[in-house]
């Protein structure tokens, strides 16, 4: 079986040093959503934060040699399952951020928070309550 | 440019009625992993949290007409934007879910949290510090 996907946008930033992850990144950037989209857009707004799926495109292909990595290529840790780690390089390789909406610009959305490089497929964006839940039924 | 992925297992479980957010599951049920991926699974252990990355496969097929929805197909409510929703029916048909890991058996894992239909497609699994960040730089 197979999924494909057809990315939706893609991340664009200045930025040549980017964090390792979002969670310490006060990197900004773009998020260019294709036109075609733009209703899909529409209620995010400046102050909020959201998930973006993306396309880990300048990774090395998975192999089993990967199965187990050293944490954030850490040699003097123990090396870990992938899907216990945040690895670029995995079977499926889908990067999950969380980024602050500064401002709206047509479908292109400035953030901060990037810990993508710049030219990454955007595959999805999702509100934070599908994180948190919103404790309706 | 097109993105192609493989499932790397598939969710399992006998319950019929499905809750629409993880974050108010109490379903059980088993993340399936292909045997090829068990050592990818080495350090989840029960009690953990994990972020699952899946595919709706049983829901239809995007088209502009689902650029905006009604939250959880509420009619009562005002539509959003796609992006700014969790519906099923997406560009990229990516569902994501938080689940708690009762017991690891072989590449088996059992949960609580289930949001999705038995024979989910799963793309990936993440520690929930991908979310949460571990403060680490």
């Amino acid at each position: 079986m197979k999924v494909i996907m057809q990315p939706v946008g893609f991340v664009r930033t200045e930025a040549r040093q980017i964090p390792k992850h979002f969670s310490i990144s006060q990197v900004e950037g773009e998020l260019v959503i294709d036109e075609a989209y733009r209703d899909g857009l529409e209620g995010i707004s400046p102050g909020d934060r959201i998930v973006v799926l993306f396309w880990f495109h300048k990774s090395e292909k998975f192999s089993p040699a990967y199965l187990k990595q050293y944490p954030r290529g850490d040699r003097q840790r123990k090396k870990r399952g992938v899907f216990n780690l945040c690895s670029p390089i995995r079977p499926n390789a889908i990067g999950l951020s969380i980024v602050h909406v500064l401002e709206k610009k047509g479908t292109t959305l400035r953030v901060r928070g990037i810990d993508m490089l710049d030219g990454t497929p955007i595959l999805d964006l999702k509100p934070c309550t599908e994180i948190e839940g919103d404790g309706k039924p």
